[in-house]
């Protein structure tokens, strides 16, 4: 992958912003990955809106689709790669309070390289880290992630692939830059996400797809013990798509039961 | 207060940083705000050894205290003001591992405009906003202040100066952008910030300053319940050093008690 993104700040080619906005200051913002395939981002009009619904929820006003839609057009894709869709509030007088007339800040950056194009079986480790939980903000991409870059921080080897939360109470939220999926005696299981954890897109995505499918879908609280127990372990992000897992920790899952399936209904 | 303040990007008058900076995309980085007198920044030495303290909790490598020094002098501040400085992961890969080669920005703002130099009594309010709890990164100033930003959003009133927050157990913890202390029958109390809250230096203070002072001082958990049976309760940050609380909800505090003293102490 690319070290060297394209970026546009605002709509212009740009590959700075203030010093003193208020993304860098407090983390005052949302943001969206998106996999992009030969110039095309997957899932777009629903990305969009759950840029917009976090934004809403920060009280920060989003662009409008079509804003974005202008941005992305401007950068001229035909590849595939990376796109991150950044809003901050922008910049504004020193101190937490609102600033009396935002001037949001978008920041849209892509970074070519193509993503996996199958299912993958990874490695996984649990995290010694536990989600705080704030129900104000659970479900929300906002900029806020240094619970995630610690996790991340806990693991050097190559070979795991992601690291699994749990939250202060010992629930099972997700992994470090994916939701998670278990497969247990016929029901397809996800955490519920009212205490901390991101909402993806493609965890929509397949809660949505895997239904119509015919599955048997629950969100619900998920313990560890359910994980150990579980007969398939699967991870979502919008870059991957979906993972298998087949290692976490000790306990090996070495047939894949209907994570093949679910990764077609993911990629159709 | 100027609306433009002076800024350094490591070390040179800049007003941009780079768009992907870590600082943006994740909060990944802290923070200290001095109140500086006629050019000099009050309890210097103290708020870059609580910098350096965050950055390392962090694992972020923070410059020796001569290069803030240095970048301080670059700004010849001959006037009174607010001095920030922030430090980021910096620029890196995409993602939330560390980046092989960290280069750490720090940022360096000056608005010019004079502190009060008087103590003041205010009236606070209670948030609606609890703090969650997260050990990990309780105590630290880091940039992940999205908590803050709502909770200080929750009011408008021009005569409501601070709003007090409590954690998800409903223990008091601090103000939104200060630290609390309260008298009760002849000890001085301030929470324990071993789940959420900052660590400010103003705080760090006082507790020595009183203690110094002859005042019996405690680190404990406070309840709601405390804070009104309190014969007087203050507020700490370093820019306004001590307020005095006149009135929370409905209760009101006439006749200050120790507050002018431990003005004096914190002042001098």
């Amino acid at each position: 992958m690319s070290a060297v993104p394209l970026t546009l700040v605002n709509g212009q080619p740009a590959s700075q912003l203030a010093a003193l906005d208020r993304g860098v200051s407090y983390g005052d913002g949302v943001f969206r990955t998106l996999r992009v395939e030969a110039g095309v981002p997957r899932w777009w009009d629903a990305q969009i809106a759950r840029l917009t619904h976090d934004a809403q929820h920060l009280r920060l006003v989003c662009p409008s689709p079509e804003i974005w839609k202008s941005d992305f057009d401007t950068l001229q894709v035909a590849e595939s790669g990376v796109l991150r869709l950044t809003l901050t509030r922008g910049e504004g007088p020193r101190g937490y309070p609102f600033p009396a007339f935002p001037q949001p800040t978008r920041i849209v950056a892509f970074w070519p390289g193509a993503q996996t194009d199958s299912l993958q079986s990874i490695t996984v480790r649990l995290c010694d880290l536990r989600l705080a939980r704030q129900p104000v903000l659970a479900g929300i991409k906002h900029l806020n992630r240094l619970e995630n870059v610690l996790a991340r921080a806990e693991w050097h080897e190559a070979d795991i692939r992601e690291g699994i939360l749990c939250d202060a109470r010992e629930q099972v939220i997700s992994g470090v830059m994916s939701n998670l999926f278990i497969w247990h005696d016929g029901v397809l299981k996800t955490p519920l996400l009212d205490q901390c954890g991101v909402a993806g897109e493609a965890r929509a995505q397949l809660l949505e797809r895997a239904q119509r499918a015919g599955y048997e879908v629950r969100v619900c609280q998920i313990s560890l013990q359910d994980l150990f127990d579980a007969q398939e372990l699967m991870l979502t992000n919008s870059l991957a798509l979906l993972w298998r897992v087949a290692r976490l920790q000790t306990r090996e899952w070495l047939t894949p039961v209907i994570s093949a399936h679910l990764w077609e209904c993911l990629h159709a």
